[in-house]
């Protein structure tokens, strides 16, 4: 694929190792151009590598010139990356066909490489840091404050008071709601024996980090390690199910595999133990640039494990109005196997 | 217009009270439906007014079924609400016409209620808050201590650790690097008699307030008021031309002016003086569930300014590697003046 015209900021900073919110670029052969405007061109010019920087006040008129002026005829492009009204700017008038390949930045991406793994090790070892933090300020100060305080909280700890970017807003969730995947906080306040779930991530130049921990709620002892103790049994039964689904398949994930054959491998656990319709997600999601990208990990997904993939392990149960637990940690693909980064 | 779909998460809430980040909503007449995941369906049940709520896993596809059924013959769309690739999802086999009505929501809104106002009222009042709280910080820790903290500062006391949502992510620059108007916060650090400039914002009940002050950096004084002493002359200079820009659009902007003529107001001032290459964006924007909405306030734009409409105030003067200064107040037209949120 020599000719493609990419939006996505993440998608533009692999290509040439900078990128900013307000950009177009376009790959000709050889040749490559980044079009920004006079907010970014300065710093564009000092990082950009492999490309032209053009500054401009209108990127799509920039663009359709250069392309006509090139005399191309062809364009890749991603119909997730253009909004409707974008697109129509883009071809209007113009001669070049576009070729809607959906996702081929992320396809392109899929497969890490050495420098990328490092990076992506390294914010999870930031994450780590963040979430032992969070929990030395939990035994310490958690208790009686609400969610939407230890959200804040999430935040300071994981970016280390601002150092460092987050991958995404946090998640923190107590007991009931835990039991909503992608809970918002709200005004309920944490007390001893709850069950927290913390997810949230930190970025490394730019890479991210992604993992998720439930944890008894111990003034003394809280702690994110995979080794809980509930004193609810209910807890500890659904903690535990979760836990053994999650090894199951960190342990047998291998290269060649499915997507699916990874996903059945946490699923199967959860089904033998008669929560199947709890667990109502998939198994992961690809780690990169963007927080989810390629490969998925679901119960549908033919695509082939290869190594030096990066993707999440992230079983959960999750019961309405009683609580819920999701494991989840980062891995890569590595000697045919899976490591935890 | 009676049958429209959207997308967009603050205009499906500005339709039926309630939004999360997976809906369609269809407005058919008079009847209208919420479209979301089981992740959802559960508050918006509880919340969404004057529309069904649907639970799907294929949003777009039960879209489309719906409106088959519905035998519709036109609908309208935002070409800035859908990406290429789900307006495709949309359209492909349906026989409804698909109408592109650019920013149609945006343009809905425009006109505040009093509810909207005293919302967006109560958002400045979080805001003046947060930059009191950041003045008392800055004064007392504020000293050697870099942009990324003290954006990670910001951030504390804008959102009150936590308890309200931010508007945008706060800009926090100090000297040269507020001469870039999307400062990114770097390793520099804060001392004496330099010039800061922080725009920041907070929500409440998803209502936005902006803001924008430029401050001179003295331990003892520092604060976010209008009036400002700045050691260095040429600070003070820029900063008394761009408070009288400012003042000057605060004062004449009436009901019945072009959103250009008010744009004049500040730029004419600026220009006066010898800087117009430097006030490198427009005057303003609107304000509202969205940090950026309509009107703009342009030198080219002839819309109409009415009672009510809420917007920004916001004439900067930008030197390069230098220094930058940004006054901006948010303001609603009412009696047909400019009134400070």
């Amino acid at each position: 694929m020599h000719n493609y015209i990419l939006k996505d900021e993440n998608a533009i900073y692999y290509e040439c190792g900078y990128s900013c919110d307000n950009v177009i670029f376009i790959q000709l052969g050889k040749e490559a151009f980044f079009i920004t405007d006079a907010r970014y061109s300065i710093e564009a010019k000092q990082h950009v590598k492999n490309a032209q920087v053009i500054e401009s006040k209108t990127l799509i008129k920039t663009a359709k010139e250069l392309l006509k002026k090139s005399k191309v005829k062809k364009m890749v492009f991603d119909g997730n990356d253009f909004s409707y009204d974008s697109y129509q700017a883009l071809v209007s008038h113009s001669s070049v066909k576009f070729i809607n390949k959906p996702h081929f930045s992320h396809l392109k991406r899929v497969i890490k490489t050495t420098q990328e793994i490092d990076y992506l090790k390294k914010a999870s070892q930031l994450g780590q840091k963040g979430f032992n933090a969070l929990a030395k300020y939990l035994r310490k100060n958690g208790f009686d404050e609400n969610e939407k305080f230890l959200h804040f909280k999430a935040t300071e700890k994981m970016s280390q008071q601002g150092v460092y970017d987050l991958s995404f807003d946090p998640i923190v969730a107590i007991n009931e709601n835990a039991a909503k995947p992608h809970a918002l906080p709200t005004s309920k306040r944490l007390n001893k024996d709850d069950l927290i779930l913390v997810d949230a991530g930190v970025k490394f130049k730019r890479y991210c980090s992604d993992r998720t921990c439930t944890a008894h709620v111990d003034f003394e002892k809280l702690n994110f390690k995979r080794e809980q103790t509930f004193k609810n049994k209910k807890h500890q039964k659904i903690y535990d199910i979760v836990l053994k689904a999650q090894l199951n398949a960190i342990e047998k994930a291998r290269v060649g595999m499915k997507a699916k054959d990874i996903d059945a491998l946490t699923r199967n656990v959860i089904a033998k133990a008669g929560y199947e319709k709890y667990f109502v997600h998939s198994t992961g999601h690809g780690v990169g640039l963007d927080i989810h990208e390629h490969p998925y990990i679901n119960s549908k997904s033919d695509v082939i494990i290869e190594e030096n993939m990066v993707f999440t392990i992230e079983p959960g149960i999750y019961l309405p109005n009683e609580f819920g637990v999701r494991i989840e940690d980062t891995i890569v693909m590595q000697n045919g196997k899976a490591v935890i980064l």
